[in-house]
């Protein structure tokens, strides 16, 4: 491999394989790669935290990838340059496919302006993958004026994405009362802006109809920001028709959200998770893989046979190793 | 309250007030109970071990509750007494309900041999509470014959609760192909045996018809015991039908889980993992937790705004504070 320095020149001279290599790099969970990683991320911060970071969620079927296309074109056309984390689907269960997200956005995945990199699901640590904010960063010091970030309906892989990035979008679809009442309050609370999809053709009524009923839901629900009334917005991913309304949506918000602080105190708050976030995974990854520890635990497991319980053994061990008299 | 003595005295002999305070005070969050109850657990570990730990698992709607309260009540006409840990589905948005799990296994709550725990969700940790282990093992102290684990039907829940179990049940219901095709192949691989419940009235055909799907998926699949088979059995939790045909697949499952050591193994196993988790649950806790680490770890946040990244900084700070060099 390259050095460092030639790598990150050339990351934020633009150059797409750069990138590759580099999310490539902070992907790996080699130490020696770890290290250059760490080099590496250290160098290019003064030059990340420009872009519009938009959280795209959804469940399966409710059409992200369609919804990433049409509306990363739609950005690609006003003269953006947009990258898109998305998650591999093909690998949820073992392996995975180089060329799953290419089919599933083949206008993107040819598009010079567009640059696209699936997450195998494999690799995903409690949903999202672990180095996400790393990679986000990268983009963003490669000069993408919008990075978008897909996650997959459940539970924490949300909160985590919602983490991460400056606007929330929640798709829906149309649907029944029965439908409606299945999802969850915690999902919808996390959402800036919702979007139903799929809003053309035989469902544009029922489009219209849930939208009402989105709307009700998110009356009750409370504002993420002061004087933010979160707006359901219909769109058809297909047709390529709302984008233009959503994209003012999304600049209303964004605008709103600078002007007020608020912007500022979420990335703040933002950076200080990922601290945390990643201190822990540090220790968690070192607990697990230091020799000296794990000769120490392996001392520790045999005690089990002696009839101890593995609780208390655990707080005494914890107590030993976590030492606070640093420096 | 008492003093810890005099509860470990009550508790083995099985004394009800005794376990519920108990398993109060293994699920507190206090460090001062903590103690206690590290105790406590220290004091009971040799009598613990002896009963049946049997996972139950299914999605939302598929009748866990009523199933335990069938399958319980069988058992307690056998001559046992039986334990429940179950999840309050009231409190999962949040609040809670005392009542819950009273209402939803109205027989069983109101028996003498039985014992039922609802475990807010709000306090969940990964899906399972932290605690559930813990609970186990006092259920057990208290003379339980079966302590029966419930798990909500998503992810890693389902692995936690196969890993503190001896025998895993899935519960599925008659399902048409769509359906059957949502069911993740990740929760089919860790049955130790499928239920088929709601087989009554009109679904019958449907559930006949299902569990012959669910057997050729099953058999698709790896082995988790070598020699075994994973039956599938048709149950009516409403009707109390199949519960003796499964009661002796549970059986067989366990004597030939005990006969090739398959049991001692995996117990062993458990308490290595159990011991694992609670480890890293300890120094997340002391983490985030430890005055001095968060003094530390307040002027690090602090470096952030030197354009330090948070991937750097995280690494550094864990190194220095996890340290090997114990005794």
């Amino acid at each position: 491999m390259k050095s460092i320095a030639e790598l990150t020149e050339k990351l934020l001279a633009q150059d797409r394989r750069a990138l590759s290599k580099s999310i490539t790099l902070v992907e790996s969970s080699r130490p020696q790669d770890r290290e250059k990683a760490l080099a590496l991320l250290d160098t290019i911060m003064p030059y990340t935290g420009k872009s519009l970071r938009l959280g795209i969620s959804g469940t399966p079927g409710v059409g992200k990838s369609t919804f990433i296309e049409a509306y990363g074109q739609y950005l690609i056309q006003q003269g953006q340059k947009i990258a898109a984390l998305t998650i591999d689907p093909s690998s949820k269960l073992r392996g995975g496919s180089i060329l799953g997200d290419k089919t599933r956005m083949p206008m993107l995945a040819n598009d010079p302006a567009a640059y696209i990199r699936p997450t195998p699901s494999g690799s995903l640590l409690g949903g999202v993958a672990r180095r996400s904010r790393e990679v986000i960063a990268l983009c963003e010091a490669a000069g993408f004026d919008t990075v978008m970030v897909e996650t997959v309906g459940v539970g924490q892989s949300e909160t985590e994405v919602a983490n991460m990035t400056d606007c929330y979008l929640l798709l829906l679809q149309p649907a029944s009362g029965d439908t409606l009442q299945g999802i969850k309050r915690g999902i919808m609370e996390l959402a800036d802006i919702v979007v139903v999809n799929k809003a053309d053709g035989a469902l544009l009524p029922s489009a219209r109809e849930s939208a009402g009923h989105y709307m009700r839901a998110l009356s009750l629900m409370p504002r993420k920001m002061p004087d933010w009334d979160c707006p359901v917005v219909l769109c058809s991913s297909l047709q390529k028709e709302g984008l233009e309304a959503l994209d003012q949506h999304i600049q209303s918000f964004m605008t709103q959200s600078r002007d007020t602080g608020h912007f500022e105190n979420k990335r703040e708050q933002q950076l200080r998770y990922w601290l945390e976030d990643e201190t822990i995974a540090c220790l968690i990854e070192r607990f697990k893989r230091d020799p000296q520890i794990r000769i120490q635990f392996a001392a520790l497991e045999n005690k089990l046979t002696e009839g101890k319980s593995p609780a208390a053994l655990a707080a005494d061990f914890s107590n030993k190793i976590l030492n606070p008299d640093i420096l």
